[in-house]
């Protein structure tokens, strides 16, 4: 099969770290361009703005859209209009709604659009799954703590209304706990704001099962120290730990699971997987939570972050 | 037919003013009991909570949920597990993932469920869809203003997390915007939230169509005076203004549709037909945007409301 023609759009520390080399072991796509304000990637086309972009290579078969959530609505429209496969990082838009439009435009034009949750391929998610799927499940708690310091030094971005704050690292624990456990809402929530930013530093959400099954997430992001990333279940069969964000299992303290990480490898094969069988993959669950949090959660003022 | 025997839950203002007389006035329903913590309803049998009302009428058919949204889950589960229709007041719940599983289980129970949107009954709502239907609209305002003091006085729990605030009037104008506009989503909110209530008092939401449309929403929980519940929209065939929450339209300024508000007789009617379809009605849309609003909105903070 010839290899899928691929751009990508919005060139920073994500693309760098993990979609080049992904895309580099992957035969089935082969990068040809990308686009971005201030940045280029060596050996190939550059462009300054998408639209440039999908004039300028006319044989363009799909795109990756790496900018940040509230970008992503116009650049993803663009692309499809085009005829393009798209491909969005996490999280796929600043709101719902939105990336139910896209949904429907991707179904009419016939092209394959992904929601990437790339914590979901995370290796012992499948057997955190199968565990879990063959037992009662008691209780369960999603325990996401990091340093924002380190893993987003002076995003600006990030801390901007819609840039979603602590539910940035937060929403990938959803996408793992939305795959591994029965359907959940949020029943209560708590965010803390820092005074001189539009986006949460550190949140409490309660959850439950629609078999009323008590779940707990605790986001913060101002952990030093050891970073948490961690699914806990009390479960008839034993305590699970799913941690180092889906990367190990354990079952009652012993480790059952550990093997090395591949989540963008794993996610470029599943978009090439969906190009070919010709459909969309889009789980919206995990930014429904979000959005969810959002409107039913208590908003308390906390002091001001500075990085 | 037989008429449909249906049960209350949650007797208050909104119950007395408006369900009551509705229900009297349709031959398709019996109103044959009442769940409420401290009201009850004369000349029909009353309990003190749904889990005793649905064990103590045997041959209920349905129920209309009336209570805070914060409550509305539950209650709804339990009613459709025991095989009830379910009339939900708006909005339908807290959350929007809450609502998604009601419908599941509605569909699984094989009855029919409705989020009854009133404002989408106000009698000129289908002539201004018409009217926007037949041309291009260039923008459209939504401007929802009244005087929370007037309308809901010492009402606590719509200042609680989940009970929306200046949303809980502003959720009926996009009632009516979804079901006259295309398809839109949020770009940009603004969210004034007094110092110590956990929603807000007043909100700026920006929404875009697909088609680039700008959509500007104000909404104002503090207005004395005249009240103001309004869509005006600008259009290739001139300036639309439905007004008064949807009971008059008005097009270049001339009144061309003016009848009595019916909207709660007109919500029991539609209740009454989709039973009768084995079908459920429930749109998400205004509580999507809701929580897309919340979630991407920036968070000012105002002075302090004292009831």
């Amino acid at each position: 099969m010839k290899p899928i023609k691929i751009g990508i759009v919005g060139v920073g520390k994500i693309v760098r770290d993990q979609h080049l080399p992904a895309l580099a072991g992957n035969g089935d796509f082969e990068l040809v361009c990308a686009a971005s304000r201030n940045a280029s990637i060596d050996g190939i086309a550059n462009f300054a703005t998408i639209e440039s972009m999908l004039e300028g290579v006319a044989d363009l078969d799909a795109v990756s859209l790496c900018m940040p959530p509230q970008y992503r609505y116009d650049a993803a429209r663009k692309a499809l209009e085009a005829g393009k496969h798209v491909f969005m990082e996490k999280p796929p838009g600043a709101t719902v709604r939105e990336v139910e439009d896209l949904i429907d435009l991707a179904e009419q034009k016939g092209v394959s659009l992904f929601a990437s949750w790339h914590s979901r391929y995370a290796p012992a998610v499948e057997a955190a799954k199968e565990f879990l799927a063959a037992t009662r499940i008691r209780s369960a708690r999603i325990v996401w703590k990091e340093d924002v310091r380190r893993w987003h030094p002076n995003q600006d971005w990030i801390w901007q209304a819609g840039g979603l704050g602590v539910f940035d690292p937060g929403i990938n624990a959803l996408s793992i706990a939305t795959h591994i456990l029965s359907p959940m809402y949020v029943t209560k929530a708590a965010l803390q704001f820092p005074a001189n930013k539009d986006a949460p530093v550190a949140a409490e959400i309660d959850f439950r099962t629609a078999q009323g099954t008590p779940v707990k997430m605790e986001l913060d992001w101002l952990q030093t120290g050891p970073q948490s990333w961690d699914i806990h279940a009390d479960t008839d069969a034993g305590e699970m730990v799913l941690s180092s964000g889906g990367a190990k299992l354990a079952i009652n303290g012993e480790a059952v699971h550990e093997q090395p990480e591949r989540e963008y490898p794993a996610l470029y094969e599943r978009f090439a997987q969906i190009i070919r069988d010709d459909h969309s993959d889009v789980d919206l669950a995990p930014l429904q939570h979000v959005a969810d949090a959002f409107m039913l959660g208590r908003r308390i003022a906390v002091e001001p972050f500075y990085d």
